[in-house]
């Protein structure tokens, strides 16, 4: 069980929605409330695009809420559209290449779930991995697995598609090594312009995810967030959990469906798998 | 906010006391249920006898849930006497240096709890420290000055009179510098032989201290702990929080009072600081 | 490029051969004198046979010459069949789960070299591997897929068999790949009796190997090395280069050759891949 | 021995310097040529000013060759005034807090060299600490001392005089204990503004200090840095050791002198402790 946040707006320092906030992230990694797990030690990790080429990644297998290095870079950097994660490893090795989040060119992912008896399958989902992509996984987790599965179905060209069908895959796969719900996720991906947030279990009842309101609403209800007041009409966060206990401030997500944040109108549509 | 353990009887493999009992010294690094804090996350250390001059230390930055060389040490060393510890920063720098215990010599120490205000009395307190140990000095937590502030005192000549007299010149030094209640404390310290074992703080409501019982009720109650079934009768814990549930198992350690686990008969006694 | 280690004989502290000889192998993790680089400091591990079911691992990703647990371990803990291992990565990533030895049951394997062009055989090396072993893969290395490999040749049974079986399948894959010279190493392995070690490479030129004389002159020429006078005759040491300078210690091990360390006559035979 | 780095000029990506020269920073970690010891390989730092009230701090204990983060920060983060700074200990703890560059408010520092005999004399020199500053200490290095004298004897309103002061602090204070030389150092400082870069050793033989001629001479000679081809006419790079062997591009500070970068011209002058 893991807790991740995804912004895109008008640039703002990391440190306004990582630290800032009563029950910012760097919160969470101690006292999370609404997962399955309240502590979430096991690393962290932070994406941000700048104007290079590629997203920024910083990844470390330290608790999210004593490492320094992460306050120095969320105090200093600024960016109009980051991700960060904090981990609460299910099983696999806490090392730096299972730190969410995943970045491949320019696309950035994350994950918050779990691909269930993920070493049984953990072959077969491989072996379907196009053999271009397969020398850049680094990593033993299961998130990183379905980042590459998605790239092989199209994530680049249509998100939804690639993600529907990463899904049917493996919930495909699972089923067939007799795994009665085979996937559970939140999961994030971005290309550096838009988000896609997507809120899916096989057993329908998905880990919780929240998108902002319009940012008029949050910047009534969070005076403290300075940055927040300046940001764009546009400015969104998506995150697992909200980062605090204001009203009118967080959407939930429905069960089974994916938003869109991207210039102009934002999006939400049911999510269904796609069986191989 | 810390956790800590110390064992001296027949030699046992490390991991029967920090990783097998239901409540064992890993599990409360992620799950303490009477201390200050639920997470006890920011590093942890062993010190063990052997054979060896001085005991060995293996410390640790990592939280101990998901350290792999201490789950590795635990289940390939025995020792006749080990402390374990595992620590939550009241605010100094989660680095190897500042986690417990520190050695000088054959001398081990570790600590619950915090000197108040330290960074106002550091100085202070560091400058009472004798000059040929001071250059010994790494880290910078109160722990380690309280150490040397015992050494200093005569720790290696008369345990229970040296924490006596630290205890002493820290309150009066907080005191004069305004701090109503200078010091909180368990702390326990051993030569390789006994183990003092201490309970006190300036307030008079001091983090909870156990020792367990003859190891015949321990046996009894812990029949899954396989090493414990074989030590001897002498066989003694000293935790900061118990194992387990097991009635009869643990006796609290009375509120301003010491104890001293030994060859022969175990004591305990009331403490009292003596002023500079 | 990597050095390496492995004693077999009666129990020593691992420091009288890790940290105590002139150039012992702490030592060459920052001067080493005969590999392809001379700082090796990506990381080390050491894997020790005790009384429990399966050797101890000891795995860090700093480099062993400020690694204050790797001589406290060092200093303590005495093994009478032991491998340490010192990284220099040739590309994979520096994390615990690359670093050597690696170990499956009572079976420890370390190795100095390469695959050449791993990330483009990883694959066709994978599906090799044993259904059942894959899900115990937990790192990205060469080192790790050349073990499940052997063990899915049949190294519990036929370690030299099992090796060449290894080899000639790394070279059939690799050429198949236009890879010309497809593997070089020096390999030890262990299931905790006996100690076999290769020397192999595709292109006839090995990384070196040595292998310690009799005890009895390197007893003469390391007076330095107190617990070496007193252990038995039987004792041996293999390593990727000597641990210093005196005549007669040291024998090389000749070229396409594997020897064995075992109770009774130790072997020397050559050494041929087995083509699939 | 360590290496470092300072930039003054237009805002360039960090990895310009640190890891695109021939002979960038990183190399230098593992192969220093004009230091006391080749490899650099006990931690290092970044320090970078934005537009933030104080400047951005990245330290880390592992080897800069293999540390991804450094990496990712110096290939998203441009800055106008940045200090870089791999370590090789002279023995105090590899932590966090012990590398440079240190930071108080706006002011960096950081230090090639060391104060001979430190841990004899360290006391006497915290004692001259101003109190006030004292509790902001974290680490345990003779840098980190040099750096609280310096602010104690007037870093902040003159620094040549305060480095001054402090140096013949430092030599008074040794030659009282019987060290012959009791400093050897490289020091630079900023206060976001201006540069000031010193070299001084009480033996009057320092280690090497170079500073970059003119820009375009830089600019013709390092054609593949396509960053500093943009770079104003009055930047300027500080270094231990030159990022590269080409022709002009680095002059060496003379022995016992010290040079400000700063608007406008820039000034060299000569340097002499000022006793206590």
């Amino acid at each position: 069980m893991c807790r991740w946040l995804a912004y895109s707006g008008s640039p703002i320092l990391l440190e306004e929605l990582l630290c800032k906030p009563d029950h910012s992230l760097i919160d969470q990694s101690l006292h999370a409330r609404l997962g399955a797990t309240t502590t979430n030690g096991d690393g962290f990790g932070v994406g941000w695009y700048s104007d290079a080429d590629t997203p920024g990644l910083f990844r470390s297998v330290e608790p999210a809420w004593n490492d320094r290095n992460l306050r120095e870079l969320a105090g200093h950097v600024r960016s109009p559209l980051f991700f960060a994660h904090i981990r609460a490893s299910t099983g696999t090795a806490i090392q730096q290449t299972n730190c969410h989040p995943f970045r491949h060119g320019r696309w950035l992912w994350m994950h918050n779930g779990l691909v269930r008896q993920f070493p049984q399958v953990k072959r077969d989902l491989l072996l379907a991995i196009d053999e271009r992509l397969f020398p850049s996984l680094e990593g033993s987790t299961d998130t990183e697995v379905l980042f590459y599965l998605a790239l092989t179905f199209g994530l680049e060209h249509d998100p939804p598609a690639a993600v529907a069908r990463t899904v049917g895959f493996v919930e495909e796969t699972g089923r067939r090594h007799g795994v009665e719900h085979p996937i559970q996720m939140t999961v994030a991906t971005s290309n550096g312009t838009n988000i896609w947030g997507f809120r899916y279990s096989s057993e329908g009842q998905s880990r919780s995810l929240y998108f902002s309101t319009d940012v008029r609403t949050v910047r009534e209800q969070h005076p403290e967030l300075l940055e927040l007041q300046r940001v764009s009409d546009e400015s969104r966060v998506v995150v697992s959990e909200p980062l605090g206990d204001r009203k009118g401030v967080w959407n939930e997500v429905p069960e089974s469906s994916y938003g869109v944040i991207q210039p102009g109108e934002d999006e939400l549509h049911p999510f269904e798998p796609i069986a191989p």
